[in-house]
């Protein structure tokens, strides 16, 4: 392994539990098999020509035993990036398709070389991007989501869509189950949805991020997403791991979907929260999504029902944002239980490039949602001018109305 | 409940691990959650309304609990399927899209109504139609896997195929981390391979079908299999689940791609094997592939390295083949680990309808890849005739040599 050049391969990381001791056997027939099937068989000449698609180990490190004689070990593995091509199907088919159903192994890292993450897509806004649409640089962002989409009409989700900008939120997003739109067709929505937009603006002075659902087959869903484009759509949501990533992917590479993609993690939990099995929290809502052109990613907050532990949460949010020679930072945007009481703590967690994302947080304020907005508004300034909410809520009503109801500091 | 009309609904079925008590709460939380969002709150004008789009507990069935005080419980909730659109993304992520991040949840079913499943273009061949295209009526089918793709040229690959096809396989499949084809483009490959399998034919007078492994962005996807039907392709290998079903919806509800397309299992192991978290594997990898349209389905069999539980495969099994009103019954491949001496034993647990798939255990026999694929033949033919094998070896050479090298009854 002396002489690999690492800039040549992706290396997997996987978390694997055993009977230990041939764990240096098994991280060896990984390395084989999934790449040229078979070696100290083949011929001399024939070696020589496989070599460069020969997969190897990096490192094999144990990491103890539990009660039950359980080994859990590190495997890492270096794949050659000449036998895929640049997309996740091929990536996640090669170094975790057959391999997934190999007993008690987790994929817990992913590490893409800067020549082959340059043919990804990456997040075509990002931060800078997405603050250079709405004008707002040095504080979180924050959105609303609408309670509920399903069974509404176009006039009916408008007027939702106002009270909600009223507040003063940067991005309102769909519910990700709206599906069936028939009452609330999705270029409809769009415009009507905008034009509340507009009038919100008018009174608050704040621009406002609409990210309509996009739902079609996937042989449609990039032509869906330029129509909802020229229908003025400013932002999207995706369900990436429904759609799969390489739709993400799709979309992020056309020019013609020149608005930001906030991608949605529904179905993320079943693959990472088993020790065992799956895939890490950090590579499904992390690397990947950044990878395949997300500019904003949600994913389960460590404070609402919905939880997540909060140093897995950290790690997500840092696959987002840390510098990279090549993609641009993604928004963070941990969801689930937010309301005005947290934002502290959240603006401890993660500073200024977050989005703080709230439904009940917003439309459970007993003053209705515009009120509910404007508590947030008045937490986040408070904790950007070093204010306790405590203080900040004698200047406003709505946030000392959230303070009574959910608590906080 | 007792007046919900279940044609109109999908009832999803969830194996909880809570602290119990309060499952019919969660239950609830679910069935309005996850449909028109909230309920006791709506006037009772909205109510009405929004009635056909609310979701129901069907019921709640608690299973005791564990030493650790761990209470298992499985619910089902009905969702209207009004709220969706025929598809899979939009059906995943209502059911297990944010639930699947809500605590310890597995989804182990899904039950679809016919009129919902009317939308699904399930298998465009089936049992019959793959059977049909090969002339073989009364016997499992036979099928080989490449021992290797990566790095070989067109002409070795035909020439591996022509190997193949020589021992009397019914069908050859490329691996499926066949990503980059550099060497080998994919429509040369299919030209080539099947010249190769019209030599063979020639001297076995079987027909073969090659399922060469369809990839490419999700955007040109459809139309690259269009062009290898044009190219002559008579089947097509599809990694479902890193491309997501709707992809392979697509391509079996497309007319022009008329030929059968089987469906692998890469990355299933990712969602299936916890307990507690994920999706059943008779769910991923047989009711959704079936619906999506998948002509036959490769799945861990219980007898290779890379195992699962007998029970499950035959739950596969069953969902793949059991006679529905609309869908197409699908052929079952229980994969790896299989050598002729397991031929019995896979004869017994599926009968005719499915197909016995070797790798290793033809390309491994002492005599050559020809030579494994006529042990398995003279293995089918006994089972067939009733005949055990440790008899029919006394008429074949080869049979007697690979249960003399992996043993079997």
């Amino acid at each position: 392994m002396s002489n690999l050049q690492l800039e040549d391969y992706i290396v997997a990381t996987y978390l694997v539990h055993g009977r230990g001791g041939d764990f240096h056997k098994k991280a060896q027939g990984i390395a084989v098999g999934l790449t040229v099937g078979s070696w100290t068989d083949l011929p001399a000449e024939r070696q020589e020509r496989m070599k460069k698609h020969l997969g190897h180990v990096v490192s094999v490190q144990e990491l103890g035993s539990d009660e039950q004689g359980t080994v859990k070990a590190l495997l890492k593995i270096a794949y050659p990036t000449i036998n895929f091509t640049p997309d996740l199907p091929a990536v996640l088919t090669s170094v975790f398709g057959k391999l997934s159903m190999d007993g008690a192994i987790k994929l817990i890292d992913l590490d893409f070389p800067a020549e082959f993450t340059k043919n990804f897509p990456g997040p075509k806004f990002g931060i800078e991007g997405v603050r250079n649409r709405l004008g707002v640089q040095n504080r979180p962002l924050l959105m609303s989501i609408f309670k509920s989409c399903i069974g509404y009409d176009t006039d009916t989700l408008a007027e939702l869509f106002y009270q909600q900008a009223l507040g003063g939120v940067d991005l309102v997003k769909d519910d990700e189950i709206f599906f069936d739109d028939t009452y609330a067709p999705f270029e409809k929505r769009i415009e009507a949805c905008l034009k509340a937009a507009d009038r919100a603006s008018a009174e608050t002075g704040k621009k406002v991020l609409y990210a309509a659902n996009l739902t079609a087959p996937v042989t449609e869903i990039v032509d869906k997403a330029k129509r909802a484009v020229q229908a003025g759509a400013n932002a999207l949501l995706l369900n990436v791991l429904a759609y799969g990533y390489d739709v993400l992917h799709r979309l992020a590479a056309d020019p013609e979907v020149n608005v930001p993609i906030m991608a949605h993690p529904a179905l993320a939990g079943a693959l990472y929260p088993s020790p065992q099995y799956g895939i890490s929290a950090p590579v499904v809502l992390g690397k990947l999504m950044r990878l395949a052109g997300a500019d904003l990613v949600l994913y389960p907050s460590p404070y609402g029902s919905v939880a997540m532990e909060r140093a897995e949460t950290l790690a997500i949010a840092e696959e987002l944002r840390k510098p990279k020679e090549v993609l641009k930072p993604a928004f963070p945007v941990p969801s689930a239980g937010i309301h005005p009481g947290l934002v502290p703590q959240l603006y401890n967690d993660l500073g200024n490039d977050q989005v703080i994302n709230a439904g009940g947080g917003i439309h459970g304020h007993p003053g209705g949602s515009a009120a509910g907005g404007r508590a947030f508004v008045a937490a986040i300034d408070a904790v950007i001018q070093g204010r306790t909410l405590e203080d900040a809520a004698k200047d406003s009503a709505e946030l000392a109305k959230a303070l009574e109801l959910w608590g906080g500091k």
